[in-house]
């Protein structure tokens, strides 16, 4: 059997029971190196498989294999497996194969939650998740999403914002955003959320420096209630206060 | 100083290491009598201030007073806290106090992060959360949002689909997403995800039936690129496969 696991952030604290149990349940762990560094401490007794980036495809099969000579093997995603994670691409090709192989998709804390509760409650109205990674997503399908959560108010929160290959996605993101949303809305920018070395900058859409974001931030932008407080980025629910 | 706490769906294994301390640091717990019962195990020699429904602001006013007071604080919500939880409430009702009070959020697995782990992986790109609860938000506002959300394609996650005194906003948001997403479109429900009770229902845009779900189900409806295989729900990534 195949456990899918989101280990959130990467610390202990932020991981769920059932993450750790999955974890300790397994014989071989698969990942990405940096994530596997983030849990050396419990996987000290078993089989690691690791494998550097965009290498995803390689370690969901390997996975796959052992998991048909009837190993119990553990995949490991940061954040939630489910959510641009490893959980889709091992349904998909599990769902390949004629043996049925059981997959158990482990919940964990994703970016976007995790870098709201440092910002302060930035999240507590509708929102959407939208990758500037377009690796793998068409570019326009991309801009056209950005527009169109703009236009709805919704707040937003970036994955992938900006890497050396694609400086200016995020740049052209924010141009987009502009035509819909007020330049003074708040942007929150976590880099590490829930890690060592984790930092906040709050600033507003007309603000922003894209060079404060790099591979390892997310980036959240309110809605036009968004307001900040004492260093606290807040979206009303809407109660009469 | 208050912290307030996403309990995830209720059981310990769904909750992080960082919620069980939290709430053994507190001295008061302040909640929801819902909520309150479902950790009523790790809250037998605290204090408990407990409330129905809808008294959100009584709740969170008293968790300010009794903070003020030197009192460590926690105020539960199930899922995160800053998911159409307290965080929000909290420091908005914080922002306005002339002392300064700590307050921390502390946070959890969202309803539908455990939904979709449990339906396989519909969350693999981007997506959108709505809330179609028109108690705090204009009605309009909130077609507005599904009607964009369904022409980017997002795949949707609908938080109070639906509940006695308003049957018909799911059925209108469904009716809506039609225009621009194919009939046959996968949609999972799921009830009391990760709660003993759990249930889910596999269907269609144009199969589902609106009695299957109430309060305690979340929704989900897949873009154009998700299917489904062995009874997971699956949206893709966009690898080559």
């Amino acid at each position: 059997m195949i456990y899918v696991i989101g280990i959130g952030p990467g610390n202990e604290e932020y991981m769920t029971y059932e993450c750790k149990e999955a974890i300790k349940d397994s014989e071989i762990i698969v990942g990405y190196k940096t994530y596997i560094n983030l849990v050396k401490d419990l996987i000290s007794d078993k089989q690691v498989i690791e494998n550097g980036m965009k290498k995803e495809m390689e370690r969901c099969k390997k996975a796959i294999e052992e998991a048909k000579k009837g190993k119990k093997v553990a995949v490991i995603s940061s954040g939630d497996a489910g959510i641009y994670g490893m959980a889709g691409l091992i349904l998909e090709l599990v769902s390949k194969e004629e043996e049925k192989i059981e997959v158990k998709v482990v919940t964990g804390v994703t970016s976007s939650i995790q870098a709201a509760s440092v910002l302060g409650a930035p999240l507590m109205h509708d929102f959407c998740h939208i990758s500037l990674s377009d690796l793998l997503t068409p570019w326009d399908l991309i801009k056209k999403r950005v527009k169109l959560a703009a236009e709805g108010d919704f707040v937003i929160c970036f994955y992938n914002p900006r890497s050396k290959g694609r400086p200016d996605n995020l740049k052209i993101a924010f141009e987009i955003m502009s035509e819909y949303k007020d330049l003074d809305t708040p942007v929150g920018i976590v880099k590490n959320a829930g890690r060592e070395n984790e930092e906040k900058i709050i600033t507003t859409i007309d603000d922003i420096d894209f060079e404060d974001v790099d591979m390892t931030t997310m980036v959240i932008v309110g809605n036009n209630t968004t307001f900040i407080s004492n260093g606290k980025m807040i979206t009303k629910r809407g109660y009469e206060i």
